[in-house]
């Protein structure tokens, strides 16, 4: 296998089996400069006349009418996130009809997906696209289980490669909460409201087929319809398509540890004392303890300071929906709900906005929203002192996350914050050089942790800035030595020369590679 | 040139110059089932990234950034109608900056485009793509002085060619009556308030770049946005796009002529006596005054009748407005507003849908809402034994009407009722073979004239339906002749050879030409 470097100095090989030629990360803005000029042709979808029955039975009737054949590529959405029971409803219909090496291409994989294990040993399922690997799934993948390597994509990434057709998507499958008989589907009504629909009304664009499951068949027409009519070649009822209770669950959950609100607090704090954090102003806040939490105080803040902002992004959560009720923020715009409270709010503001994921973050459109961004904060599992994140794997190496929005969002803010406690059970996240790149150090401003804020270098205005503050601004070596003090030398970790999985930054180009783990 | 029969017997070109390959007429649905496995590639249009400006201080430099080229194709709608002032203002700075060859490839052309002939005559356009051509420059093509032959489409049909590149536009204007700086824009808001943006939004989608033309900048986020930001390239403020008190003129005033109305009321009888008349009904009327004027009938019979409909589609007037808000419609699918105070009605009711002409009417989608269609009312100029209908053509051979959504409503229906006078101003309209086929009598089910209403004779259903009502049904031919006796025989057009104008039909088949006259 050929490598060559990316500017990253990372080894990215020039083509994997299965996969295809691969184009190396050439910085933030630079690929996607380079390949501005460059009109591609996305896939539209046409279909069929006058007359068609869309209402199928079952699933397995509808892969037959979709003519499902051995290698086709389902995608999937994770709006439901843990509680998603429609993409393994899905597989096992396809392992009933005894079709092979599948490529799943979800949104993104949660503790819901575990089974897919069983279907990667048998060969139905040959590949893996998603933004996130975790649980028994993240290890079976790290074990090198998986032949060919899984593709980590970012939210915008994923909207960008079905766009301009990288991935033909064959049969897109949206759980969708409600639907008319004719495909108009909604995720805001209905017993499973999930909220937003937004990485799945990239795929009814685009795939070749569209098949709606639903578990609430209303009146024609349905509206509003997060996905028309148009788009639908089928629709599918089943008993239920997933739980919404288990949506606000791990990464969403609002913290109750005390130093991630203090590192939420620091970070509000931070950001207040920017020249960012003024009227009309718009943030965002990721997935994650800390984070979410920040949402909170930064409230306080702007109420103490009589500041509102403009718009919220999100990942929403129900702080971004107060915040907008109690107009500190004019408008939300919302590609996940993540709680499904969330739903509602949808269902009734008409400030609260759904959005694709290509307006979310796709980074060739003619601009996706997160580049308006004044302000994100994100968490981390592991930081290193260029400033680099890893949100994907364990400190040991498992795959245990996912790229999401980080990397997108990061890129398109004025000021990208990482929130992130020094250490987690006497091991460091401060590192010399993070297991897995999935947001480059150029695209991060400043590290908040519980033993001070470190400040990118190459940010020298905001260091300009803070130096009036008390604000406990540190080197960021300063802080990892502190913390090696503090914590025990963290293992070896030895990996294998096989990947196991391909990390694609947002513009296409790989920006990191994941080894199997050595097995003693 | 190689000439070829379609499925109606006209001889169709196989190739013209600058347009190329034609595909003959083969039946309503027949060419339709044939590709429908056919996955094209649209254009999908890929941009720029973080930090750009997008407002531009005028047209000119709009075009300068888009790199207008010769020969490239210009899009543009025509929600305005009669009262246009962006394409214009478009054409005239590409004409000052020297371009030539430019394609117009507009949603319809009105009485505000003739101001095209100069540049026509002067080579800064060269091709004509349009659904409707009519005034000045309806004679100025049928006398033969557009050197390529113009394209006449349908709504659906446009919506088809650009989706699946089949035109790809080099650059879309939108005149949007409200935009932020960013490209967010409507058709609801703002002193030049045309309401839909229906034929719009498809250029956007799939247009290389796209331009919002705007007298009204808002704030950011504008919402609802007809247009997302992450479609456009550039926003230019200019003085006017266009003046919406023009809109309700020509075609879409309602008529006061007593014929018209005793034909409309006729019609109207009709459809209460047919099975299609029921709760849940779903019904398009479309412009030309009797038809128009039969949206007001059918109410009162859905009144006496204690009958509510489920959704209308148009080309909206305020009389389908009236039949949502007072209960005998549930929704409106809205593409085309046709008085500009439909659109206070979109902005405050959300089951007053706008919907892109792709949805409206594209053949290829995996279904238009044109195919939920019941019933549709619509006009002619001519009607032939045959039932095919001409509304392109008047009885002297020029162009004087516009494809629209005729041909798309009428394949789509289950019912369609052609209303036309028996002749006007001593010439009849009912002739043995109409001028130019724009919709094909096999999607027409019956003509509705003053003189009595003629069944297509395919539809033997309807006659033994109507065979116990006491309607004038009476055989074509009949009515025909009766109308002979009345009028003058209508004068001998001759027409020369060469072809000014070619007919598209909804699914990219040529069904039709159009020859030039012949000068005397």
């Amino acid at each position: 296998m050929k490598m060559i470097k990316n500017s990253l100095g990372r080894e990215i090989p020039e083509f994997v089996e299965g996969i295809g030629d691969l184009i190396p990360y050439q910085g933030v803005w630079e690929y996607i400069k380079k390949t501005q000029s460059k009109h591609l042709h996305a896939r539209a979808c046409y279909g069929i006349g006058k007359g068609i029955e869309k209402l199928l039975p079952d699933i397995k009737t509808a892969l037959e009418r979709c003519n499902i054949k051995d290698g086709m590529t389902l995608s999937f959405h994770h709006h439901f996130r843990a509680g998603d029971e429609t993409l393994m409803q899905v597989i096992a219909a396809v392992n009933e009809m005894r079709i092979k090496d599948i490529t799943v291409f979800s949104s993104s994989l949660t503790s819901s997906h575990d089974g897919l294990i069983k279907y990667i040993e048998n060969g139905t399922v040959s590949r893996i696209f998603t933004s996130g690997l975790r649980e028994k799934l993240g290890k079976f993948i790290t074990d090198g289980k998986l032949k060919i390597p899984a593709v980590i994509r970012t939210h915008g990434g994923r909207a960008r490669s079905i766009a301009l057709g990288e991935v033909p998507i064959d049969i897109a499958f949206v759980a969708a909460p409600s639907s008319d008989i004719l495909g108009n589907s909604n995720g805001i009504e209905g017993p499973s409201a999930c909220g937003s629909l937004g990485y799945a009304m990239v795929d009814a664009l685009y795939a070749d087929k569209t098949v709606i499951v639903t578990d609430n068949i209303v009146d024609y027409p349905l509206h509003p319809a997060s996905i028309p009519e148009w788009q639908v070649d089928f629709v599918v009822k089943v008993d239920r398509i997933g739980n919404p209770a288990k949506i606000a669950t791990g990464s969403t959950r609002i913290t109750k540890n005390p130093i991630d609100l203090a590192i939420a607090q620091s970070a509000s704090d931070f950001i207040a004392r920017t020249p960012y954090f003024m009227e009309g102003m718009s943030f965002q806040v990721g997935a994650g303890g800390a984070s979410l939490a920040a949402a909170k105080f930064m409230k306080e803040a702007m109420k103490e300071r009589n500041i509102k902002g403009s718009f919220g992004i999100g990942g929403i959560t129900s702080y971004m929906v107060e915040l907008l009720e109690e107009g500190y923020l004019n408008t939300l715009f919302d590609v996940q709900s993540f709680d499904a409270v969330v739903a509602k709010s949808i269902a009734k503001n008409p400030r609260h906005i759904e959005i694709p994921a290509t307006y979310y973050s796709d980074p060739f459109t003619k601009n996706c929203v997160v580049n308006n961004l004044d302000i994100v904060i994100l968490a981390a599992l592991q930081v290193d002192a260029d400033f680099n994140v890893n949100v994907m794997t364990s400190n040991t190496g498992v795959l245990m996350g996912a790229s999401g929005g980080h990397p997108d969002t990061a890129a398109g803010a004025k000021l990208t914050i990482i929130v992130c406690p020094s250490f987690r059970a006497r091991v460091p996240s401060i590192v010399d050089k993070v297991h897995t790149v999935i947001t480059p150090g150029e695209s991060v401003d400043v590290i908040v942790t519980e033993r001070g804020i470190a400040i990118n270098p190459q940010r020298s205005d905001l260091i300009e800035f803070m130096k009036k503050s008390k604000l406990p601004i540190r080197d960021i070596h300063e802080i990892k030595e502190d913390v090696e003090k503090l914590t025990d030398k963290p293992e070896e970790v030895e990996f294998e020369d096989r990947i196991v999985a391909l990390v694609e930054y947002r513009d296409g180009t790989i920006i990191d590679t994941i080894k199997a783990l050595k097995c003693d």
